[in-house]
């Protein structure tokens, strides 16, 4: 699987370990071999059916069920697995890997990730964590797509003292997978995807279960009703157990922070209900419209009503605007 | 404007008025005409930039700044304006009602609708309170398509002794134009959508607040990084604040009782996740995909990876499974 990448000069890494091909470790794949940026590409994952169905997929030339058969060789090794998992991977693979490689990840939290993985790298191997803001509610080898990360950030977390060729490479390779990228401090980064991504999860996986054990409304009721906005949290729900486990339970202090103001703004917002103070509400309703439209222009989003869900207007013609109005 | 619905038996009703002509009022107005159910659409509209856009658009052959004047001769009339306001209208339009004509609403909430409205409407006049649960964030004239309502739930909710043709008349309206239509009381619709719509909005306008006010996250991290699950919240928060305003004045006790078991529920988690009881996450996470399975099964929304948006995969084929696993 030798192949050249946008710019006629060869691939950027010569054989790419892949450990876990679930949703982001296949998209990796796919996205690799669209830019012709892998010279090979070898995965690890733990059930006999992964590995048959990214053979099967071409995700992979070669999928052992060690990981550290697969990282021998190796000049770029990303980490996809769920990040509870990520201390025993690195304890067994940092003996094998190669003089000079790169290791990475593509984990929700990074703070909890240095402290996992850094002290198994071995001097010579450059350790960048990282972490793709991109994805679906599906999971698994075949819920890959190559355009996942056009357009999407993704942040790089090298501690300090980090080889700076080594970030500049691997920025440069996500970028050639259609990313954009900034670098931050990991305490940084678990501080902004708490409430950008963590809380959000939380608040709709918890808003499904208190939906689905109520007694005085049916699950049949929830679900046929859902399109006035249930439905949306339905979706965000449906993301991997396994994998939103790890992200709680490895990013908690911030996690809880963000919690904490949420719920003061909601009991703020609760209050106003009470008393019947309809000024507030406007108020704070119409302030959310900002942000929306920032979304949007920022490309992070579609401006297609329903985010251009299927049983959406035909038309394309641009729908009237999000401007507050009374 | 005189055409022929579905059955060839002619329109079913002779003059509709539209009181109030954003999203929901000019999306009946298209899906009326393409079903050919009303031989002439009127309506009202407070503002002279909405009744002209309404003419242009052909929402309507005639458009009046006066509700009362709308209401003329017409055999159905359809409250669409935000709920704080029905009671007014209601006064206003009553004494002009023509005798026989029924009177339906599409508001969010439904007893605060019986009480405003019905002490108003005079005898021979039949009120039938209905709410289609469909919508999207987008407000205004200009914003209405004709297959909003396709396979959505209609919600009639007449109050006792309501005229039985009357019901009959309006649901098979509302199914000409699509939808599927469930009678219940004003009560257990309120509780209802309290949880599948009312409670998730008001979430949704809170953690776009919560995150626009942190100190030590700026606007625009927030913004890049929303693809972790912000964005699908921004698209909620950014619908009619109006619109919102009343439902939540005017929907209390349901909305506070809800708000309160949804608490419960967070601290619940947020509880496990200071612990450390990655079991109890696990296992709240992997129940919260069941109802999505039934949500796309009752066609409510799309199986395609994140609704299907633009920057999706471009394969149609089936996404694996939304089955839990370890």
């Amino acid at each position: 699987m030798t192949s050249a990448n946008a710019s006629g000069s060869g691939p950027m890494f010569k054989r790419v370990a892949l450990i876990g091909m679930g949703l982001i470790g296949s998209s990796i794949s796919h996205a690799l071999r669209r830019g012709g940026l892998a010279g090979e590409i070898v995965g690890h994952a733990r059930t006999a059916e992964t590995r048959a169905t990214a053979l099967r997929l071409g995700l992979v030339t070669a999928a052992y069920r060690s990981a550290t058969k697969a990282v021998v060789g190796a000049d770029l090794v990303i980490l996809c697995s769920p990040v509870g998992v990520y201390g025993a991977i690195a304890a067994e693979i940092g003996p094998h890997l190669a003089g000079g490689a790169i290791v990475t990840d593509v984990g929700s939290v990074k703070a909890a990730v240095v402290r996992d993985v850094a002290p198994h790298m071995p001097a010579g191997v450059h350790f960048v964590p990282g972490h793709p803001i991109a994805g679906t509610e599906y999971s698994g080898p075949e819920s890959g797509f190559a355009t996942l990360f056009d357009n999407r950030w993704c942040v790089l977390t090298p501690p300090t003292g980090t080889d700076q060729a080594a970030v500049q490479r691997l920025r440069a390779l996500w970028e050639a997978m259609g990313s954009n990228v900034e670098v931050m401090s990991p305490e940084h980064h678990d501080l902004v995807l708490a409430i950008t991504s963590h809380v959000p999860h939380l608040i709709a996986f918890n808003i499904v279960n208190t939906a689905a054990h109520l007694e005085r409304v049916t699950d049949s009721e929830v679900i046929k009703f859902s399109a006035g906005g249930f439905r949306d949290f339905t979706r965000i729900a449906a993301s991997d157990p396994t994998m939103w486990r790890d992200v709680f339970l490895n990013n908690r202090e911030a996690v809880i922070e963000m919690l904490g103001r949420f719920a003061e703004d909601l009991a703020h917002l609760q209050r106003a209900i009470r008393f019947g103070e309809g000024e507030t509400l406007y108020r704070q309703f119409s302030e959310a419209r900002e942000i929306r439209k920032g979304v949007i222009q920022a490309g992070q989003d579609t401006a297609a009503p329903n985010f251009g869900r299927a049983d959406g207007p035909a038309v394309t013609g641009a729908p009237t605007s999000v401007e507050p109005k009374r």
